[in-house]
């Protein structure tokens, strides 16, 4: 076999080794959950008699979603095998550590692995008489129903969600209401990415798809998953027309609403060009005389080291909204 | 001329624009210099009888330079084009927009190119009678004498040099002061890295060197100079070791002591990678009967989209140092 150009150890271990490396490097944040790949949070005390977050998913999308544990955001997290759902039983001790008797409220990415994963999780939960609430992000307008999802895949948003949900329980929200804050602020977070080049699973050893060397994709997932079209490399301000038409097309953009805007790198773009095309996609918000209220750049729900990035606009149609995402955090990578 | 593939687009236009898209999406942080890619602290008030400090540099390193300009660190940030140092005069204007009265400390990398500009803005300072004092960081071990560089390189240790003046300035440090700091400091910050695969400038629109697909080189830049040794790709605790051991040699690491790391992630290197290496890391300096007592792992000194990882590692032989490394900071990126 071929050896694959990257700094690990045996491709089996990546999971477990990576855990590792994060909860020692950042004790005052996480700790690992005993023999799981689950991590909560290390101040036990800034979740007292508070509702508890637990999301988590496939490994591969770093910093999501350890690195959003801490005080205003997540309880826990669970990282299964790379683009693979955590297994419930993991899931369930993350929601345990998580409990603090108000209940607790999951954060899903819509996955078919992933939805039935946590749902058994809440099963096992509720047998345990923990109140359990959840959300489906679904939040990739690019395609409906992919290789591993019915409907629409959750992708960067969902980075939003922990937030808004996470600020909310933070001030003492009820598992009802994190449950109604979610569902109300969802069809309001829409995400469109571009791909340059596919992520490569290290057990498998070779990218998930091929890109010739001037070729995009539009609307690939954050699993190599197809997106819906093909082409040459376009220019920055082409890239953001044809994603913020997208964008524009679901959400119906209007200057008299308020945005929030998640630029985020798939994992080997520089900042660089994530930069330039928050540069092109800001003048191109201005020429809807828009101008986002709260904006992020940087990578955030990656897809290993794949090259492009994804657009996030989130209509911030209750003023609660931008409360919660401009509420501190202590994380890692908020 | 073949398309370059990246999200950009003229290549000549790349810094401004990535700039324009660094201070409109993150205005509470950074406002630019008119008529330069220098920028500034938005929130005067911090700055206010305290001691400015100016850092920068080509572009090519995000978030260095500006993802640090913030209370607690950077006053400002200059960014010249790609790997190139920026121009005396428009180090002077972040030099002239840092100064409160109470003079202005540099924080210059070893390039024979800033270390000139850096020296003549300085001249243009003073003869405005802006008192200005400045470190030239010099952290990298790998190798002596570069192609930019007389003596070691400036590389990530540079970030650290900003946290701890930057802590010291906001605590009222007096130019003197922080002169003495930053030199007291700076022989206990050694760095090396190891690259797998080379960044493209732009407008230069292929790689700066060519690696084998198995192969990797110890001891390269971050604008892709030479490093000490070519050799078919190892495994992450091989590295580690490689790595480790030319910065024992430099530290003579002592169990009796305290120190600070830094694994920086190159530009294209995902944090699965930088977390599997930093769980080797770790267990290599446990071995030593090492545990650092502050660590970060992330992308903080790139060289565009590199593949790669470098180690810093800081023997807090002054016990302040630890404090300023862990002082509050109002930045992007740190």
């Amino acid at each position: 076999m071929k050896t694959v150009k990257k700094i690990i150890n045996e491709p089996q271990n990546v999971v477990p080794e990576m855990v590792d490396g994060l909860v020692r490097a950042y004790p005052q944040y996480l700790k690992k959950i005993p023999e799981t790949e689950a991590m909560v949070r290390s101040d036990k005390k800034s979740m007292e008699g508070k509702v508890g977050i637990v999301s988590g998913g496939g490994s591969g999308h770093e910093p999501s979603h350890a690195g959003f544990i801490g005080k205003g955001m997540l309880s826990a997290a669970v990282a299964g095998q790379v683009f693979t759902s955590p297994t419930p039983d993991q899931i369930y001790a993350a929601i345990k550590a998580s409990d603090q008797g108000k209940g607790v409220f999951l954060v899903i990415k819509n996955y078919s692995g992933d939805v039935m994963n946590f749902d058994m999780a809440k099963d096992m939960a509720e047998l345990d008489d923990i109140k359990i609430k959840s959300i489906i992000v679904n939040d990739d307008i690019a395609v409906e129903d992919s290789l591993y999802t019915q409907g629409r895949r959750g992708v960067a948003g969902t980075v939003l969600m922990h937030k808004l949900v996470g600020a909310a329980a933070d001030q003492g929200a009820s598992l009802d209401e994190l449950e109604k804050l979610a569902k109300d602020a969802l069809p309001h977070i829409s995400t469109i990415a571009v791909a340059l080049s596919a992520a490569t699973v290290p057990e498998v050893g070779k990218p998930g798809f091929v890109l010739a060397d001037d070729e995009i994709e539009y609307g690939v997932g954050i699993h190599s998953e197809p997106g819906y079209r093909r082409e040459k490399i376009k220019t920055s301000k082409k890239l953001v027309s044809e994603l913020l038409a997208k964008i524009d097309q679901e959400l119906h953009l209007n200057p008299q609403h308020q945005y929030a805007v998640l630029v985020n790198g798939m994992g080997a773009t520089p900042l660089m060009e994530q930069y330039v095309f928050s540069h092109d996609l800001l003048d191109q918000l201005e020429a809807k005389q828009i101008k986002p209220v709260f904006m992020k750049v940087g990578n955030y729900m990656t897809s290993i080291e794949m090259a492009g990035i994804s657009l996030t606009v989130f209509d911030l149609a209750d003023n609660k909204w931008l409360k919660y995402l401009n509420y501190p955090v202590e994380t890692i990578a908020w």
